[in-house]
């Protein structure tokens, strides 16, 4: 199979990360910019331009367009960003046709967890899967979801927040008056705000527990046979395996794709994990469903922007 | 729009319904077979082809297809019944061609509760739009979905079991080991007992309330301004509303459509249903979000499976 080579984009609250890609390989060095250097969305179209510029030298083969993933609702049908999480200024912007009228080259648009499921779907852990449901787990708890071989987004293109969704109907107040929203139970301060309480029930002082400063640490700890480390991974499957259950029950997917940060935990989170879905999902459910971790890593929007632009090219 | 003739057929648990229809349209009386009459799916299918050799004979135009919704899974790509909720001996049987065999038509097959959802969609409160949840609260809470502006069926066809997503981790025991299942907090039976226990603690005797005789007049009391009877339905408001909050953070739809007779119970449920979505799901998602009632009523399984058989000529 010969892929175009084609620039993908991953645009995050952190950096912006560009590359060139051909299917599933990174070509060459990727290209980082500031997100907080760039004062307006003017400034970051420019510097994105630049970038694609560079990364068009560099190439050996003519680049043949560019996509662009991002940390909010994007309508793919009129290329216009509705509204960016945590980036200011980015309100119903058709930024795809600014690049594009800069470059003379097609540009693609997306959500970044649509991106980071498209490749592991069409390059990774999910590789030609049917119905896919891609979790990522980070500081907050994002979603995506491939039904019936294609990405689907919703109808206004706001699908996927599996962060948003309810664990319990009293439970801890979500950002929209959702209780019990899932992102409040296992996203990555919420994990460490729990473990240092848990550690000191337990009678240990949490400033003097090196378990406590990472989520590496507090992997290791826990695959080291600390019990309360143990405990609290435990407790993150039964939150996370609660709404992942449910999803299921609803979407019957072939497989649950776990990627971001939470996810290197390993068997410390897969085992109970899958222990927590065997027990609650029905044998119709459970029996050929797949739980695997994402294989693509930090690329995997960067690879999944690119081929999404590259698909465009030949729809 | 001219529609073929065809005959819908609802098997359900305690009754068999037979009728001819053309589109939205029934046509004649619905033949009406009892369901624990029939020992055996061969008799059951000897009955039904009966019934379908009666109404091909009262047709005026000429029958081209039957369509039969069944309670359970089943693959529609092979035309096979994984198994009937309730109906035993119904496992792995190719019931459509063996119904097919003896009346030489095609025979199309799909679970109940898609075929209701088809009918809203194609006919009804949901007719045309894009993305629509479907739930039935019964005896059972049953769910289908169209996406994209078609079925969605999952990955072994047993996608939308709504009743089964959990609202609560630590909550009551589902059948499945599925803590916090909605069906146990809002099926008919649960909401009985909901409803006895309350009237009890507020000091009345449930065994000389006739607000407590059936939903209707649980449904009629909160209406006639009864404060337990509405405490009542604004609790299994919350309950359907945190789990109908997370579909539509995952699913993103145009519209809920509720069926089932738990729906009847118009504004005493509806309106602060609403209300609990509004104050739990951020705007992105509230503000395109209709939340509508059944509109076909008893006979949107026989139409819905109709139509499906209907559809599948052209296909």
């Amino acid at each position: 199979m010969t892929y175009p080579t084609t620039i993908g984009i991953d645009f995050g609250g952190t950096s912006i990360k560009c590359a060139l890609t051909r299917g599933p390989e990174l070509i060459g060095d990727v290209i980082r910019l500031i997100t907080a250097d760039l004062d307006s969305p003017a400034q970051a179209i420019t510097a994105m331009v630049t970038a694609i510029q560079q990364l068009r030298e560099q190439s050996e083969s003519p680049v043949q367009a560019v996509g662009l993933g991002l940390p909010g609702s994007v309508d793919i049908q009129n290329g216009i960003i509705y509204n960016l999480t945590n980036v200011p200024g980015w309100k119903s912007l058709p930024a795809g046709s600014m690049i594009s009228e800069q470059i003379a080259l097609p540009v693609t648009m997306d959500n970044d967890a649509n991106c980071m499921a498209y490749a592991e779907w069409k390059f990774g852990a999910a590789k030609g899967m049917g119905n896919v449901i891609a979790v990522t787990l980070g500081t907050g708890v994002g979603g995506a979801l491939i039904l019936n071989g294609q990405l689907y987004r919703g109808s206004q293109y706001a699908a996927g927040e599996i962060g948003q969704m309810s664990i319990d109907y009293q439970g801890v107040d979500g950002p929209y008056g959702n209780h019990g929203a899932l992102e409040r139970y296992v996203g990555h301060k919420h994990i460490h705000d729990m473990a240092v309480s848990r550690f000191r029930e337990a009678g240990r002082d949490p400033d003097q527990s090196p378990q406590l400063e990472s989520l590496e640490t507090l992997v290791k700890a826990a695959r080291d046979g600390d019990e309360v480390s143990q405990q609290i991974w435990q407790d993150i499957a039964i939150y996370l395996g609660t709404t992942l259950a449910s999803v299921v029950y609803l979407l019957n997917p072939d497989a649950i794709v776990i990627g971001g940060g939470v996810a290197h935990a390993g068997e410390v989170l897969f085992d109970p994990l899958k222990e927590q879905l065997k027990n609650t999902l029905s044998s119709e459910f459970w029996d050929h469903l797949k739980v695997i971790p994402a294989e693509l890593g930090n690329h995997a929007g960067i690879i999944g922007s690119s081929a999404l632009a590259a698909d465009a090219l030949t729809e």
